[in-house]
Protein backbone atom coordinates (compact mmCIF):
# COMPACT_ATOMS: atom_id res chain seq x y z
CA UNK A 1 0.00 0.00 0.00
CA UNK A 2 3.40 2.29 -0.07
CA UNK A 3 3.17 5.42 -2.14
CA UNK A 4 -0.32 6.32 -2.67
CA UNK A 5 -0.15 9.55 -1.23
CA UNK A 6 -1.49 10.44 2.49
CA UNK A 7 -4.96 11.37 0.97
CA UNK A 8 -5.50 8.34 -1.20
CA UNK A 9 -4.25 6.45 1.85
CA UNK A 10 -6.63 8.21 3.73
CA UNK A 11 -10.00 8.01 1.67
CA UNK A 12 -9.22 4.05 1.46
CA UNK A 13 -8.78 4.02 5.50
CA UNK A 14 -12.12 6.14 5.63
CA UNK A 15 -13.97 3.55 3.20
CA UNK A 16 -13.41 0.55 6.42
CA UNK A 17 -15.72 2.06 8.20
CA UNK A 18 -18.54 1.01 5.84
CA UNK A 19 -20.15 -2.80 6.84
CA UNK A 20 -18.86 -5.43 4.31
CA UNK A 21 -15.88 -3.02 2.98
CA UNK A 22 -12.53 -5.06 3.91
CA UNK A 23 -9.18 -3.10 2.12
CA UNK A 24 -9.46 -4.87 -1.51
CA UNK A 25 -13.08 -3.34 -1.68
CA UNK A 26 -11.90 0.27 -0.07
CA UNK A 27 -9.10 0.38 -2.69
CA UNK A 28 -11.38 -0.22 -5.47
CA UNK A 29 -13.68 2.42 -4.73
CA UNK A 30 -11.18 4.63 -3.81
CA UNK A 31 -9.90 4.59 -7.20
CA UNK A 32 -13.44 3.91 -8.60
CA UNK A 33 -14.41 7.44 -7.78
CA UNK A 34 -11.27 9.35 -8.05
CA UNK A 35 -10.61 7.36 -11.64
CA UNK A 36 -13.93 7.21 -12.98
CA UNK A 37 -16.93 9.22 -11.37
CA UNK A 38 -15.61 12.36 -9.30
CA UNK A 39 -18.84 13.54 -9.52
CA UNK A 40 -20.50 10.54 -7.85
CA UNK A 41 -17.96 11.10 -5.52
CA UNK A 42 -18.67 15.07 -4.52
CA UNK A 43 -22.39 14.11 -4.37
CA UNK A 44 -21.28 11.32 -2.06
CA UNK A 45 -19.45 13.64 0.59
CA UNK A 46 -21.89 16.72 -0.30
CA UNK A 47 -24.97 13.93 0.87
CA UNK A 48 -23.07 12.22 3.94
CA UNK A 49 -22.22 15.90 5.57
CA UNK A 50 -26.18 16.94 4.95
CA UNK A 51 -28.03 13.60 6.28
CA UNK A 52 -25.03 13.61 9.07
CA UNK A 53 -26.21 17.50 10.27
CA UNK A 54 -29.79 16.90 9.72
CA UNK A 55 -30.70 13.16 10.74
CA UNK A 56 -31.46 12.63 14.10
CA UNK A 57 -33.65 10.44 16.14
CA UNK A 58 -37.39 10.58 16.40
CA UNK A 59 -38.12 11.56 19.86
CA UNK A 60 -40.88 9.18 20.38
CA UNK A 61 -39.83 6.04 18.11
CA UNK A 62 -36.03 6.42 18.16
CA UNK A 63 -36.28 5.50 14.12
CA UNK A 64 -33.40 7.97 12.08
CA UNK A 65 -35.60 11.15 11.04
CA UNK A 66 -34.96 14.29 9.92
CA UNK A 67 -37.79 16.05 11.92
CA UNK A 68 -38.47 15.82 15.45
CA UNK A 69 -41.33 13.45 15.31
CA UNK A 70 -40.98 11.18 12.26
CA UNK A 71 -43.74 10.89 9.33
CA UNK A 72 -45.37 7.81 11.12
CA UNK A 73 -45.83 9.17 14.45
CA UNK A 74 -47.08 12.48 13.11
CA UNK A 75 -49.71 10.67 11.26
CA UNK A 76 -52.86 11.15 12.60
CA UNK A 77 -54.48 8.00 10.44
CA UNK A 78 -52.51 5.30 12.25
CA UNK A 79 -53.39 3.36 14.80
CA UNK A 80 -52.14 4.33 17.72
CA UNK A 81 -52.97 1.06 20.19
CA UNK A 82 -50.22 -0.86 19.05
CA UNK A 83 -46.72 -0.76 19.10
CA UNK A 84 -44.37 -2.90 17.34
CA UNK A 85 -40.86 -3.06 19.00
CA UNK A 86 -37.78 -3.55 16.30
CA UNK A 87 -34.36 -4.24 16.95
CA UNK A 88 -32.92 -1.90 13.84
CA UNK A 89 -34.55 1.18 11.92
CA UNK A 90 -34.33 -1.12 8.51
CA UNK A 91 -36.60 -3.80 10.41
CA UNK A 92 -39.34 -1.14 10.76
CA UNK A 93 -38.76 -0.92 6.15
CA UNK A 94 -39.05 -4.47 6.16
CA UNK A 95 -42.52 -4.85 8.05
CA UNK A 96 -44.21 -1.35 5.99
CA UNK A 97 -42.82 -3.24 2.88
CA UNK A 98 -44.26 -6.61 3.77
CA UNK A 99 -47.32 -5.74 5.86
CA UNK A 100 -50.70 -4.03 6.14
CA UNK A 101 -49.40 -2.89 9.58
CA UNK A 102 -51.04 0.47 10.35
CA UNK A 103 -50.05 0.95 14.38
CA UNK A 104 -46.56 2.70 15.84
CA UNK A 105 -43.02 1.46 15.97
CA UNK A 106 -40.47 2.08 18.53
CA UNK A 107 -36.83 1.20 17.60
CA UNK A 108 -34.56 -0.04 20.21
CA UNK A 109 -31.66 0.39 18.31
CA UNK A 110 -29.77 -2.96 19.73
CA UNK A 111 -30.46 -5.82 21.96
CA UNK A 112 -29.73 -6.24 25.80
CA UNK A 113 -26.03 -7.34 25.62
CA UNK A 114 -24.64 -6.83 29.24
CA UNK A 115 -21.43 -8.45 28.68
CA UNK A 116 -21.00 -5.31 25.74
CA UNK A 117 -22.37 -2.75 28.37
CA UNK A 118 -25.70 -2.37 26.25
CA UNK A 119 -28.33 -1.94 29.18
CA UNK A 120 -31.77 -0.50 29.43
CA UNK A 121 -31.17 2.80 29.14
CA UNK A 122 -28.85 2.69 25.93
CA UNK A 123 -32.03 0.95 24.25
CA UNK A 124 -34.20 3.86 25.20
CA UNK A 125 -36.34 1.94 27.31
CA UNK A 126 -37.09 4.62 30.20
CA UNK A 127 -38.55 6.21 26.60
CA UNK A 128 -40.51 3.26 25.86
CA UNK A 129 -42.04 2.70 30.05
CA UNK A 130 -43.16 5.96 29.33
CA UNK A 131 -45.45 4.94 26.06
CA UNK A 132 -46.52 2.35 28.04
CA UNK A 133 -47.58 4.09 31.17
CA UNK A 134 -49.46 6.40 28.61
CA UNK A 135 -52.42 3.94 28.38
CA UNK A 136 -53.22 4.41 24.64
CA UNK A 137 -51.57 1.06 23.91
CA UNK A 138 -53.56 -2.18 23.76
CA UNK A 139 -50.84 -4.52 21.95
CA UNK A 140 -47.17 -4.73 22.30
CA UNK A 141 -45.60 -6.48 19.21
CA UNK A 142 -42.51 -7.98 19.92
CA UNK A 143 -40.46 -8.01 16.71
CA UNK A 144 -36.80 -8.66 18.07
CA UNK A 145 -35.06 -10.94 15.72
CA UNK A 146 -34.60 -14.81 16.86
CA UNK A 147 -31.52 -14.48 18.16
CA UNK A 148 -30.42 -15.05 21.99
CA UNK A 149 -29.85 -12.00 22.58
CA UNK A 150 -33.17 -11.00 20.78
CA UNK A 151 -34.95 -13.47 22.38
CA UNK A 152 -33.87 -12.48 26.14
CA UNK A 153 -34.73 -8.53 24.91
CA UNK A 154 -37.84 -9.70 24.24
CA UNK A 155 -38.85 -11.79 27.04
CA UNK A 156 -37.59 -8.85 29.36
CA UNK A 157 -40.56 -6.28 27.07
CA UNK A 158 -42.74 -8.68 27.92
CA UNK A 159 -42.44 -8.70 31.71
CA UNK A 160 -42.52 -4.98 31.12
CA UNK A 161 -45.52 -4.89 29.82
CA UNK A 162 -47.57 -7.55 31.29
CA UNK A 163 -46.88 -5.80 34.67
CA UNK A 164 -48.72 -2.97 33.17
CA UNK A 165 -51.74 -5.04 31.68
CA UNK A 166 -50.73 -4.55 27.93
CA UNK A 167 -51.61 -7.53 25.48
CA UNK A 168 -48.20 -8.93 24.14
CA UNK A 169 -47.66 -11.01 20.84
CA UNK A 170 -44.48 -12.04 19.21
CA UNK A 171 -44.02 -12.89 15.69
CA UNK A 172 -44.52 -16.24 14.66
CA UNK A 173 -41.36 -18.34 14.52
CA UNK A 174 -41.45 -21.20 12.34
CA UNK A 175 -40.08 -23.19 8.46
CA UNK A 176 -40.05 -20.17 5.75
CA UNK A 177 -42.10 -20.16 3.00
CA UNK A 178 -40.51 -21.84 0.29
CA UNK A 179 -38.31 -24.18 2.82
CA UNK A 180 -37.50 -27.57 2.34
CA UNK A 181 -37.91 -29.64 5.68
CA UNK A 182 -34.44 -31.39 4.73
CA UNK A 183 -32.46 -28.05 4.57
CA UNK A 184 -34.16 -26.47 7.92
CA UNK A 185 -32.02 -26.20 10.70
CA UNK A 186 -32.71 -28.50 14.03
CA UNK A 187 -33.39 -25.29 16.06
CA UNK A 188 -36.09 -23.92 13.81
CA UNK A 189 -37.50 -27.11 12.79
CA UNK A 190 -37.91 -28.43 16.65
CA UNK A 191 -39.52 -25.09 17.23
CA UNK A 192 -41.97 -25.17 14.13
CA UNK A 193 -42.89 -29.03 15.44
CA UNK A 194 -43.74 -28.01 18.91
CA UNK A 195 -45.82 -24.64 18.09
CA UNK A 196 -47.86 -26.45 15.49
CA UNK A 197 -51.63 -25.23 14.73
CA UNK A 198 -54.74 -26.97 13.99
CA UNK A 199 -55.58 -26.52 10.62
CA UNK B 1 -38.60 3.13 0.58
CA UNK B 2 -41.09 5.83 1.32
CA UNK B 3 -41.13 8.24 4.80
CA UNK B 4 -37.41 7.69 5.12
CA UNK B 5 -36.84 11.83 4.58
CA UNK B 6 -34.43 13.78 1.75
CA UNK B 7 -31.49 13.97 3.31
CA UNK B 8 -31.61 9.88 4.14
CA UNK B 9 -32.82 8.89 0.67
CA UNK B 10 -30.19 11.02 -0.93
CA UNK B 11 -27.31 9.61 0.73
CA UNK B 12 -28.79 5.80 0.03
CA UNK B 13 -28.54 7.21 -4.03
CA UNK B 14 -25.47 8.67 -3.37
CA UNK B 15 -23.79 5.25 -2.17
CA UNK B 16 -24.92 3.56 -5.27
CA UNK B 17 -22.56 5.16 -7.30
CA UNK B 18 -19.98 3.06 -5.47
CA UNK B 19 -18.80 -0.01 -7.33
CA UNK B 20 -20.47 -3.10 -6.27
CA UNK B 21 -22.87 -1.87 -4.21
CA UNK B 22 -26.61 -2.10 -4.23
CA UNK B 23 -29.99 -0.90 -3.24
CA UNK B 24 -29.76 -2.80 0.19
CA UNK B 25 -25.88 -2.70 0.49
CA UNK B 26 -26.36 1.51 -0.20
CA UNK B 27 -29.26 1.23 2.51
CA UNK B 28 -27.09 -1.25 5.52
CA UNK B 29 -24.42 1.60 4.79
CA UNK B 30 -26.66 4.56 5.52
CA UNK B 31 -27.99 3.26 8.49
CA UNK B 32 -24.75 2.03 9.76
CA UNK B 33 -23.31 5.25 9.34
CA UNK B 34 -26.31 7.31 10.73
CA UNK B 35 -27.07 4.78 13.75
CA UNK B 36 -23.78 3.33 15.03
CA UNK B 37 -20.55 5.38 13.39
CA UNK B 38 -21.48 9.21 12.67
CA UNK B 39 -17.25 9.46 13.49
CA UNK B 40 -16.98 7.48 10.77
CA UNK B 41 -19.11 9.55 8.43
CA UNK B 42 -17.68 12.68 9.39
CA UNK B 43 -13.94 10.82 8.70
CA UNK B 44 -15.54 9.81 5.31
CA UNK B 45 -16.95 12.85 4.38
CA UNK B 46 -13.51 14.73 4.88
CA UNK B 47 -11.35 12.27 3.42
CA UNK B 48 -13.63 12.19 0.03
CA UNK B 49 -13.31 15.85 -0.39
CA UNK B 50 -9.90 16.47 1.08
CA UNK B 51 -8.97 13.69 -1.98
CA UNK B 52 -11.46 15.29 -4.27
CA UNK B 53 -9.52 18.48 -4.53
CA UNK B 54 -5.96 16.85 -4.08
CA UNK B 55 -5.64 13.84 -5.91
CA UNK B 56 -4.90 14.27 -9.90
CA UNK B 57 -3.14 12.39 -12.37
CA UNK B 58 0.76 11.95 -12.50
CA UNK B 59 1.51 13.86 -15.93
CA UNK B 60 3.90 11.17 -17.18
CA UNK B 61 2.70 7.98 -15.69
CA UNK B 62 -1.10 9.10 -15.19
CA UNK B 63 -1.32 7.08 -12.22
CA UNK B 64 -3.16 8.92 -9.23
CA UNK B 65 -1.01 11.06 -7.53
CA UNK B 66 -1.35 13.91 -5.12
CA UNK B 67 1.92 15.58 -6.39
CA UNK B 68 2.90 16.53 -10.41
CA UNK B 69 5.41 13.68 -10.83
CA UNK B 70 4.44 10.53 -8.21
CA UNK B 71 6.33 8.97 -6.39
CA UNK B 72 7.72 6.34 -8.63
CA UNK B 73 8.51 9.00 -11.50
CA UNK B 74 10.31 11.30 -9.75
CA UNK B 75 12.46 8.24 -7.98
CA UNK B 76 15.96 8.68 -9.65
CA UNK B 77 16.26 4.74 -8.25
CA UNK B 78 14.09 3.35 -10.29
CA UNK B 79 15.32 2.58 -14.00
CA UNK B 80 14.31 4.67 -16.63
CA UNK B 81 14.87 2.13 -19.69
CA UNK B 82 11.67 -0.06 -18.53
CA UNK B 83 8.33 0.85 -19.32
CA UNK B 84 5.05 -1.33 -17.72
CA UNK B 85 1.79 -0.30 -19.66
CA UNK B 86 -1.30 -1.31 -17.67
CA UNK B 87 -4.95 -0.32 -17.70
CA UNK B 88 -5.86 0.54 -14.44
CA UNK B 89 -3.86 2.27 -10.84
CA UNK B 90 -4.64 -0.68 -9.38
CA UNK B 91 -2.62 -3.14 -11.85
CA UNK B 92 0.36 -0.70 -10.58
CA UNK B 93 -0.36 -1.71 -7.38
CA UNK B 94 -0.54 -4.97 -7.77
CA UNK B 95 2.55 -5.23 -9.89
CA UNK B 96 4.77 -3.61 -7.43
CA UNK B 97 3.40 -5.51 -4.24
CA UNK B 98 4.18 -9.22 -6.37
CA UNK B 99 7.14 -8.67 -8.37
CA UNK B 100 11.00 -7.21 -7.96
CA UNK B 101 9.83 -4.82 -10.87
CA UNK B 102 12.21 -1.39 -10.37
CA UNK B 103 11.10 0.55 -14.09
CA UNK B 104 8.48 2.50 -15.10
CA UNK B 105 4.85 2.71 -15.42
CA UNK B 106 2.30 4.22 -17.50
CA UNK B 107 -1.77 3.92 -17.06
CA UNK B 108 -4.00 4.19 -20.14
CA UNK B 109 -6.84 4.29 -17.58
CA UNK B 110 -8.84 1.69 -19.19
CA UNK B 111 -8.54 -0.11 -22.75
CA UNK B 112 -9.69 0.85 -26.39
CA UNK B 113 -12.87 0.40 -27.38
CA UNK B 114 -14.36 2.22 -30.13
CA UNK B 115 -17.94 1.37 -29.65
CA UNK B 116 -17.46 3.15 -26.23
CA UNK B 117 -16.07 6.58 -27.65
CA UNK B 118 -12.50 5.77 -25.97
CA UNK B 119 -9.82 5.95 -28.75
CA UNK B 120 -5.74 6.90 -28.09
CA UNK B 121 -6.61 10.10 -26.98
CA UNK B 122 -8.89 9.18 -24.24
CA UNK B 123 -5.68 7.01 -23.20
CA UNK B 124 -3.64 9.01 -23.21
CA UNK B 125 -1.56 7.69 -26.05
CA UNK B 126 -0.09 11.08 -27.48
CA UNK B 127 1.82 11.26 -24.19
CA UNK B 128 2.52 8.20 -24.62
CA UNK B 129 4.36 8.29 -27.99
CA UNK B 130 5.88 11.10 -26.41
CA UNK B 131 7.73 9.00 -23.86
CA UNK B 132 8.58 6.33 -26.67
CA UNK B 133 10.40 9.07 -28.52
CA UNK B 134 12.32 10.24 -26.10
CA UNK B 135 14.88 7.32 -27.01
CA UNK B 136 15.62 6.43 -23.15
CA UNK B 137 13.04 3.46 -23.32
CA UNK B 138 14.74 0.22 -24.33
CA UNK B 139 11.48 -2.40 -23.31
CA UNK B 140 8.19 -2.20 -23.10
CA UNK B 141 5.97 -4.02 -21.12
CA UNK B 142 2.63 -4.93 -22.01
CA UNK B 143 0.87 -5.71 -19.03
CA UNK B 144 -3.20 -5.13 -20.50
CA UNK B 145 -5.72 -7.44 -18.87
CA UNK B 146 -6.20 -10.67 -21.68
CA UNK B 147 -9.75 -9.55 -22.43
CA UNK B 148 -10.41 -9.08 -25.89
CA UNK B 149 -10.19 -5.44 -25.88
CA UNK B 150 -7.14 -5.54 -23.41
CA UNK B 151 -5.59 -7.85 -26.11
CA UNK B 152 -6.13 -5.03 -29.18
CA UNK B 153 -5.07 -2.75 -27.09
CA UNK B 154 -1.97 -4.32 -26.36
CA UNK B 155 -1.18 -5.15 -30.58
CA UNK B 156 -2.01 -1.56 -31.38
CA UNK B 157 0.60 -0.33 -28.35
CA UNK B 158 3.17 -2.74 -29.66
CA UNK B 159 2.96 -1.81 -33.15
CA UNK B 160 3.29 1.88 -32.04
CA UNK B 161 7.12 0.20 -30.50
CA UNK B 162 7.97 -1.78 -33.03
CA UNK B 163 7.80 1.36 -35.39
CA UNK B 164 10.12 3.05 -32.98
CA UNK B 165 12.43 -0.20 -32.53
CA UNK B 166 11.77 -0.40 -28.64
CA UNK B 167 11.69 -3.99 -27.63
CA UNK B 168 8.11 -5.39 -26.46
CA UNK B 169 7.36 -7.87 -23.91
CA UNK B 170 3.78 -9.01 -22.70
CA UNK B 171 2.86 -10.73 -19.66
CA UNK B 172 2.73 -14.66 -19.66
CA UNK B 173 -0.53 -16.24 -20.26
CA UNK B 174 -1.20 -20.08 -18.91
CA UNK B 175 -2.75 -22.13 -16.12
CA UNK B 176 -2.74 -20.37 -12.66
CA UNK B 177 -0.39 -21.73 -10.06
CA UNK B 178 -2.51 -23.93 -7.89
CA UNK B 179 -5.04 -24.25 -11.07
CA UNK B 180 -5.84 -27.81 -11.52
CA UNK B 181 -6.48 -28.38 -15.75
CA UNK B 182 -10.04 -30.04 -15.14
CA UNK B 183 -10.82 -26.74 -14.14
CA UNK B 184 -9.19 -24.40 -16.02
CA UNK B 185 -11.14 -22.61 -19.13
CA UNK B 186 -10.82 -24.07 -22.38
CA UNK B 187 -9.55 -21.01 -23.99
CA UNK B 188 -6.71 -20.68 -21.10
CA UNK B 189 -5.74 -24.14 -21.57
CA UNK B 190 -5.15 -23.88 -25.56
CA UNK B 191 -3.06 -20.53 -25.12
CA UNK B 192 -0.83 -22.60 -22.17
CA UNK B 193 -0.69 -25.99 -24.65
CA UNK B 194 0.28 -24.21 -28.05
CA UNK B 195 3.00 -21.72 -25.57
CA UNK B 196 4.10 -24.71 -23.72
CA UNK B 197 7.94 -23.90 -22.86
CA UNK B 198 11.15 -26.57 -23.08
CA UNK B 199 12.75 -26.98 -19.54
Amino acid sequence: MANLGPNIEQLIEAFRCLPGVGPKSAQRMTFHLLERNREGGERLAKSLTDALTNVHHCQQCRILSETELCNRCSDEQRRHDQLCIVEMPSDVLAIEQATHYQGQYFVLSGHLSPLDGIGPEALGIPLLIELFDKDSIKEVILATNPTVEGEATAHYLSQLAHARQIHVTRLAHGIPLGGELEYVDSGTLSHAFSGRESI
